[in-house]
């Protein structure tokens, strides 16, 4: 019996171990998505304690708590950063089968070399280990990247960002990590927003272009587009409850945008054909810059309304969106690759139910502009575990060209969410392994390896067209 | 290789051994929601033969044989019991895979102390078995619940019921297990049935009340809850084609309820709405009184008219219905909690699909009020096996908190399925077994035997706030 | 650790080995649904290279290629057999995971006798070793599936076929293996498609029967169905992106047929409409002669635009579609059975998420006609690998009777597709296997060897009615 997340950790066969020791572990991270701040890697920000970094954001640990019953004082609340993590510990210590579980204790062993288990006995001991070593040299913002060998950062920026963390960032040679910003025009997007207006205006003042139509909220888009391309930016994002296509010809759509300029709400229908045509315009253009086109939906968001009013967007009150149909998918991505407007795109949906769905419609737009341009993305929030990445390699495997796979990203607010790199990789070697030591894949190592350090580092940088490392 | 289902069954790990063995076999049973007769408790019921027992009422076994192409004679028709016995073994002894298979075979080992395999070549011989078993001393269906150390039986009753039986059995000294009502209004709230009027007429004369609107509906349903509440019920159930939230005012709901007392159907939308209306007062008196509401949707029920016409519902022609959308779910409780109505909930889907969305929509809607506040049910009729079960265990630990699950209930209208609470037991604990031997959970007793023990007993006791066992 | 696909592949317990080399290898196919050409057997086709008959016409393994990027030049275009086959091996190589990689090595062992690993390094050993074979004698078309102990085939025809190739085969003492053709009417069910008047051209042709009205149509189709039940045809098969159930009177379909033959385009509606009105003739005449119904749905077919004007469909263009619900599917099949006209029916779905939809629905319509009269056919398509044949498997263990499934077909075009039939059983044995070593079924082996049996072969024999062998 293996000991509790030792070396070994997921690797239950000796091709698994080897796979994972020798090629995966040895691959720098690219981190070609997520949601962590430049301004915070620029200032190289510190932490006082664990519980800012554990618990300062980071909804994931703030829905378990609540669905074990811990009183909103000690998640969001007014309690001290001790009895919170007092709180937090005595829950993980019990959350058998959460990933959460792996990855705390993941981010224990890999930053601060804790090989116990946090429970509500250890919870002491672990908080003071962790603060003390957080108040230590190297446990900056920087030096948790640095650790956990990190050569690519791309964030997540909207049009109106300025950039010039990122600006700050490429000017400073002492910092190993190349950090380049990535494209996510939601608000652009959305029209039915109550602010929409409001954006629209600093859209104007960011551009330098007034926005009285369609076309002229794309000379705008258009301008800050070439501002991102202008500091590497290499590939896009966007947030969608579902995807649907809903075809309108270009007055029907000016139309719909003037009248939200004079304060009109558009309907549901309405809004939706906007997007669609916002979301063709967006393609043509990631197409013409070759960047990539990710499409992340399957998600309804601030479902609790009356936590929403307390706390904001984004604080654990999302769930699952079933309502995409690979028909609706299979005809936006037609509608785009007929009118050769269809940019490399990796789709992930939040329903782990799509796997094969999106697989299949992948296979639908394939050919050699680049191997797997139509990429399934890997799991993605709630799928991200050993359940859900496995389901999805193997579906990717099943339908598609794993091998060809752009692999892991971490989609995290957290320094400390590196280990996810680690996770993944694990279960992408204990799956080979698996089929090797079954006797349904060669035991061939060239081959092997190659399909290893493609999934966790070269498949990304090719396919994405990333610079050399500094 | 371990024997046929012996004392190990479905354990496949000494930790799991070591967990089923010396904590949850030991725990008593909590049955908290079930279709036996309150009735056949309080006379003592007794069968002449084992096919009363298993063939008299039991559509799961009926399905299966229909499956097999036996002859609907042996089944629900005027063969001898003898005969349906024989016709039974020959379809079980090949069920391989099917879940039938292992509840049968708990059943005759627990029960009848058989322990071998039931198939035309043993029929005889376990036909003759169980049959003595059946004339003896303790084969009473107040036997049977002893025999399962049950604690707590709750059963499924309408708001017109009298509760008499559960009144006898309370005044009952001599029998050890507490056999509570749960309230079902299925019939107050479907107002499209042909009986819908007869059925208020029974109201009326239970309540005491007049009903002539929806809110003297409600006036009627109110008097029966305190006629349920007095009678210690806990809890309440729904079962439900698909959940749908159509949002409508009171007029136009009580305009609907008019019309139908007028003898007016109504459209499938206006029945919707007015469920949706039922189900918003409903759960707002639950939360006053502290009840817990469970929703079983996802089944769409008598689906072979001619059978109906011949035998009824409930006879095993019913199938999973897959259109209800986390969207939908998500708005109907988003209503109840905007309102502050949403009580403690346990949600079921018949679509084995839905695992994730119900996890993850729970999740948007739990506080401190209780562990768990919001639900995801025990793998539920067509999902009652070891993959089924396996597949929600997974989901809820992944997206929720395992820890604080209610666990499992019988959904039985026969007083010989209690091995499905073994059955679940093992399935819990052989889960936990493999994540600690693959070292991905410490081996740590103490939070292992906590939780099965508040999985297989004390979170259901602390959650429905049953009594204390007489 | 077992060695790469070596006799025991799949068969990972002493239990499963011995069921599938003393049982199911020994079985001869039945491979009732396939697209293979009958005019190829009789005339015995040969092939020039292993290009020819891997690459020609799978659309498989050009999705895979496109996915690993190679240049369509080298898929379907103009560059030699030996290039093509070169990129082939360079992907299949790689292609860790995909079910194209275990069915080619099965080819290459049991019909080419090589036992390594193709790929870019052997791809020239391969292609010189596999041609000379098919240079030698004993390859041809008729030896392959002699080689393959292939009992029975059915090829898929169209109404208007003559079957005169069918004819001949009958005709023909030398050859064992009996072809029937099997009745595919989706040319005349599809009325929305632009050819649909030519091809009613044709069936007047074939029928001498004038088709003025949708009575009119049947009484021509009723013709082409004595033609084929005089040929031995014994089922049927229709494909459907979804089944839905749109219920009209026959004044409507006949005046949405009439409009249509004036050249008028239905709308999606009167489509679906005509379907269901086509459907429920058909599936009643299949009821009156004994033949089966096959329902292929779930599929939406010729995504890419471009692709499928410059290659036509069945080019591997199609995905998973995910639109039809239970609800629907058991409409259908309950208006058919309240008529009296369901036959016996096999559903296969296109996506893996229906199979616990499917295997409810198939349980509400069994009796005493069949054993297992509804089927949930065997994984289809995307699905047609471990993962997904073990789930429809479990699926239909789990909720109906195993023992009485009808088991594979190769849904081919290929003649070296049989030892898809030897990848079927092993998965079979293989989960036997794993019950009974789990101690989850008794070690017996007669039921085992009679459900192995059943599955390999006497099932499918029995339920669809073929005659004996020649």
């Amino acid at each position: 019996m293996p000991a509790f997340m030792d070396c070994d950790f997921l690797l239950n066969t000796p091709t698994a171990r080897s796979l994972y020791h020798e090629v995966a572990a040895r691959c720098p991270i690219i981190d070609y998505h997520c949601h962590i701040s430049p301004r915070a890697i620029c200032e190289d920000q510190r932490y006082d304690n664990i519980t800012q970094v554990w618990l300062g954001g980071d909804h994931y640990k703030w829905r378990l708590m609540r669905c074990a019953g811990v009183d909103e004082r000690f998640i969001t609340g007014d309690a001290s950063d001790h009895d919170k993590f007092l709180q937090w510990a005595a829950v993980l210590g019990r959350a058998a089968g959460n990933p959460l579980y792996h990855w705390s204790h993941l981010e224990l062993r890999r930053f601060f070399g804790y090989e116990g288990a946090l429970n509500e006995r250890t919870a002491e001991e672990v908080w003071n280990l962790c603060n003390e070593k957080l108040r230590s040299a190297g446990y900056s913002v920087r030096g948790l990247i640095g650790m956990s060998n990190v050569e690519i950062i791309c964030t997540t920026d909207d049009p109106v960002d300025t950039l010039e963390w990122h600006d700050r960032l490429a000017a400073d040679a002492g910092f190993a990590t190349t950090v380049l910003p990535a494209w996510r025009p939601d608000r652009a997007m959305n029209l039915e927003k109550p602010d929409y207006l409001d954006y629209l205006a600093r859209l104007e003042a960011a551009s330098g272009e007034a926005v009285h139509s369609f076309a002229g909220l794309w000379r705008a888009l258009d301008a800050r587009m070439e501002h991102f391309a202008r500091r590497g930016c290499r590939l896009s994002d966007h947030a969608l409850e579902t995807v649907t296509f809903v075809a309108a010809d270009e007055a029907a759509v000016e139309d719909v945008f003037r009248r939200r300029l004079e304060g009109q709400a558009p309907s549901p229908r309405e809004a939706d054909m906007f997007r669609t045509a916002f979301l063709l315009e967006a393609a043509r253009r990631y197409r013409e810059r070759g960047w990539v086109m990710q499409l992340h939906y399957g998600c309804r968001r601030d479902n609790n309304l009356r936590m929403f009013q307390k706390l904001g967007p984004d604080t654990g009150y999302d769930c699952v969106d079933d309502n995409t149909s690979s028909a609706q998918l299979a005809a936006f991505l037609g509608a785009l690759d007929a009118r050769d407007s269809l940019p490399k795109t990796i789709l992930y949906s939040l329903n782990p139910n799509d796997n094969q769905a999106i697989d299949t419609v992948c296979g639908c737009f394939q050919n050699s502009e680049a191997v797997g341009r139509i990429q399934h993305g890997s799991a993605w929030w709630f799928n991200d575990h050993l359940a859900g990445m496995t389901d999805q390699l193997t579906s990717l495997a099943n339908l598609g060209y794993l091998a060809g796979f752009v692999g892991m990203l971490t989609d995290s607010r957290s320094f400390l969410s590196y280990p996810r790199h680690e996770y993944f990789r694990r279960i992408l070697c204990r799956l080979l392994g698996q089929w090797v030591e079954e006797g349904l894949f060669p035991n061939d190592s060239e081959t092997l390896e190659t399909i290893v350090r493609g999934v966790s580092y070269e498949n990304a940088k090719r396919y994405f067209g990333f610079p050399i490392k500094k």
